[in-house]
């Protein structure tokens, strides 16, 4: 099976671009696990599954003997240079197709379109952050009353470019060679999972977009921050933005960095939320979902529209993922879950997640047929599905190509 | 292991009716999980862990090849007939005894008694619910000051026929060949798991039975729909009408259908109430308990007469069945774990719950033999504890025959 | 792998006292797991993952056969004494060093520095129970006003007699041969783990000091029950008064006896407190974990000083501890773990705790060699640092020795 699944090219369906710039140690390892650094208390990062992942599986496409050492491994990294690196392990990962969430951007990274192009995929889309496009709109000139119209109005802007996701949702063609393919919520990283289900009524919306653009003017006169999105009722109403424009909406689920708060982003909270969207046949992601990937694969099997992926831990637990990935599969069908590496930052994480899921996978599938508890015909296709044809089909990728 | 386990024949303590009539692929496939119906956009429910156990497993009882395609074990199980496929499958099943929750009937299903002949069990008991009592009692003429009595009179009719189970449980005595030996409550689908330990007063049943009956006037003048016991007093009380009866009292737990809100279905939910009820001795059964099975293990510890199954879960995970059994018995003490298949509708199911069940427990008793972790006569002796012994000591099933 | 483990002596950095007297059945099954006793209903407690894995390890260790009965142990035990039994399983235990909770003394347990000597240890430690300090002051003459200052008064003696760890973290030295090095708080079976993050203010303190003090004075008055501590603002300020004097603080956390409401128990619910502290670099232990091990690993990665362990829960799942030991390494740093035993009263527990651990980190490592995850020698880092160097490093214990 591992064979079958190396030879699959894979629908990345959430990811973050790569850092240009060169890296020294510090900078690696603040980028390697959720955690900010390296401590002398703690002891090097390199030290975790996805450190010893990364020492066992890297090396060697840096033309190194597996198991290097960190130093020995970063100072070849710094000998070839960001750029050869960032190709190699891209190329590596063997992606058909990207959805780049474009709305994470601490510092400079490449574009959706460079990283298709790095990564030799057929096409690289974008997902388009729902609450950074809210905040936008709120750091501008706008009224409490012209809110909601103004974020709708950047909403069609930024997918007219593939003529509307709605009207092709509808029309049943897709966007060819990129474009916006679907919305990503952090509404777990701000007031958290727990929602209402109805979409909030253009009252509720507009006290609530007040109440943001009066903060927003008193952390601009202050500190020059930017207003930050942090209101049950501004989160679902983005949400159902793109849900009535048919756009399929990701959300942050469970592991994260220390500024999420990981109770409140159990996925069992979105159950009201989901239980509304069901009737509109809308495709709903849910990404990571560790350690809550058992109650996220039992809404993709009771909900028709739940998709569910084990992005971002896959490479975190390192040799652990066969284990995450047939957990995930305990309940949720085999249509309905995705991949995705979600890798940000180092072009390793975009290979590590690639391979730990064809591993994890391959080891999920293979261990059936020496069971027999399904036959290999049987398994090659749910390999399909789970590597590309379940991503494909939610997002209406390859409609038109 | 586990030939000794196929030559066990099981106690289920929590199982429903089959359906007798003739099914088509929808029906089927709606059936089979816990999915409303299979969706183009998630693709067939067949493409699932108990979709793929069902295909390995059942074909050979219908005399077909393992693995057979749904289309073509479908036209067989259709040219056969449903009584013919029933009454094969549950034959399969290997069951000694079933305790039938007749509370649950959105179409024609088989009796108890039926049920039990088809197969070739020597007992079928029943399990009243215990909101559609209340419903019923709620459905007719009845004030709110008699609400209660009226429950507990009914309650006592209906289990007057094996003698009234509190005075077998003080007698030591059980009903021989049927009869009600324990209630369920599904608050779990209504008003959640996290309810107060002690007894509801009569004050505060009445005021809550008011609430229901009102709401129960509206409902039938309007859409003549049946009230729906929705309190979190109400189920209490319920729960404490069984235990002053001496009744076991089953609890629906995690796992279930879309209209389940599984946040509120955890076990530890239930904390209090046990804590209340653990000095009356009455045993409390943990149904399902997915993907709360560690919790409900713990609970299975540390109170008396708490005792956990994996029903539901144990088919619908299939080949993973194993795993599950393993994860509920690190802290559920071995006398205090049962079998359920929670079997409803499909014949099949019953079959596969039995047969993942021994697999799944034999799985765990072998490994255990293989590493020295234990002898093969205690792990027979667990076997015993498990697929029977439990359940015919905590609901004194054998007493009398 | 195994006998690197068997070769190294390990730092239990959270065990009690153990029972000096002679124990019949009844008491030795209730020391044995956390369920009261043993009961008809439910069976014996011998019937149980950490029943059978007592059986199988311990009857060595008094020249009996593996798997014994339960019945013929306890003759064994009885003969040769209650005195003889605990060296031998202390001796068995190969610990390095132990840091005793002197707060949970419902009998007679032995004291650290007799525990060491039994262990054949190079030093005890103590840790300082917290809310008992406070239960302490509550039940002598003292005001709201003063309770604050008493406390710390009080905190400060006890670890006077190793310098005052806040001054030799400072200093970066270390009490050698004893002291107290950290602290516990059992919030967790109390006002439960929600708490906020910010040191209370004195105010806050002394309001809550106040009911302390009125109930204090009820409790002895009626029953002549000693005041107990349960209250977030309380705990809270115990925890700060700990993190001020640098001192490591053990948290409570998931798995114990029916005292507890597990649900309170989760370490998610400590995010607010963690974030807070994390700035002071003083190290927070979460002890337990079981179920939350997953969670408690997330916080381990993302919070700078969080440690965890799996103690109690090893032994008590028994054979299934490599799959708690793997599943709480998937996303904790491998020096942010560390070994407990959680034993208490049973000198077994502190033999099969470490045995348990050995066993199962070393399946863990080893299997990570035989699918070349990684190397030997990392391998072989890693049990170094998990067996004793994190527990080392993380309460400064070998410094000045």
């Amino acid at each position: 099976m591992l064979e079958r699944l190396e030879s699959l090219r894979l629908v990345d369906h959430h990811c973050h671009g790569v850092v240009g710039r060169e890296l020294d140690r510090a900078d690696f390892e603040s980028m390697l696990t959720e955690a900010p650094d390296t401590t002398p208390l703690g002891g090097s990062l390199f030290d975790s599954q996805v450190g010893f992942a990364l020492r066992r599986w890297c090396p060697s496409v840096l033309d190194l003997p597996a198991h290097a050492e960190p130093d020995d491994y970063l100072a070849r990294r710094a000998e070839l240079g960001a750029a050869e690196v960032n190709q190699r392990f891209l190329a590596a990962a063997g992606l058909d197709a990207l959805c780049v969430d474009t709305g994470y951007t601490p510092e400079p990274i490449l574009e959706p379109e460079e990283l298709g192009k790095l990564a030799g995929a057929r096409a690289a889309y974008e997902i388009v952050r729902l609450e950074r496009l809210a905040e936008q709109v709120a750091a501008e000139e706008v009224t409490a009353a012209a809110f909601a119209d103004e974020v709708r109005r950047r909403l069609d802007a930024r997918t007219a470019g593939n003529g509307g996701a709605a009207s092709e949702r509808a029309a049943g063609r897709a966007g060819a060679g990129g474009g916006v393919v679907g919305c990503k919520s952090i509404a777990a990283y701000r007031a958290g999972l727990e929602m209402a289900g109805e979409r909030p009524t253009e009252v509720e919306v507009k006290a609530a977009a007040g109440r943001l653009l009066r903060e927003a003017e008193r952390a601009m006169a202050g500190s020059g921050a930017s207003p930050r999105v942090n209101d049950e009722v501004l989160h679902r109403f983005l949400v159902w933005c793109a849900v009535e424009r048919g756009l399929p909406v990701q959300f942050h689920v469970g592991y994260g960095d220390s500024d999420t708060d990981l109770r409140r982003g159990d996925p069992l909270l979105l159950t009201a939320l989901l239980r509304a969207v069901a009737p509109t046949g809308v495709p709903i992601m849910l990404l990571h979902n560790y350690p809550f990937h058992r109650n996220a694969g039992y809404l993709a099997q009771v909900f028709p529209n739940v998709f569910v992926d084990a992005g971002l831990a896959t490479h975190n637990i390192g040799h652990r993922s066969p284990t995450l990935i047939a957990e995930l599969l305990e309940l949720a069908p085999f249509g309905k879950v995705l991949f995705s590496s979600d890798a940000y930052g180092l072009a390793e994480l975009y290979y590590l997640g690639a391979l730990l899921f064809r591993r994890g996978l391959g080891a999920f599938l293979g261990s059936g047929i020496e069971e027999g508890a399904w036959t290999a015909a049987d398994a090659e296709r749910v390999a399909d599905l789970v590597a590309a044809g379940n991503g494909r089909r939610a997002y209406r990728l390859d409609q038109g190509q």
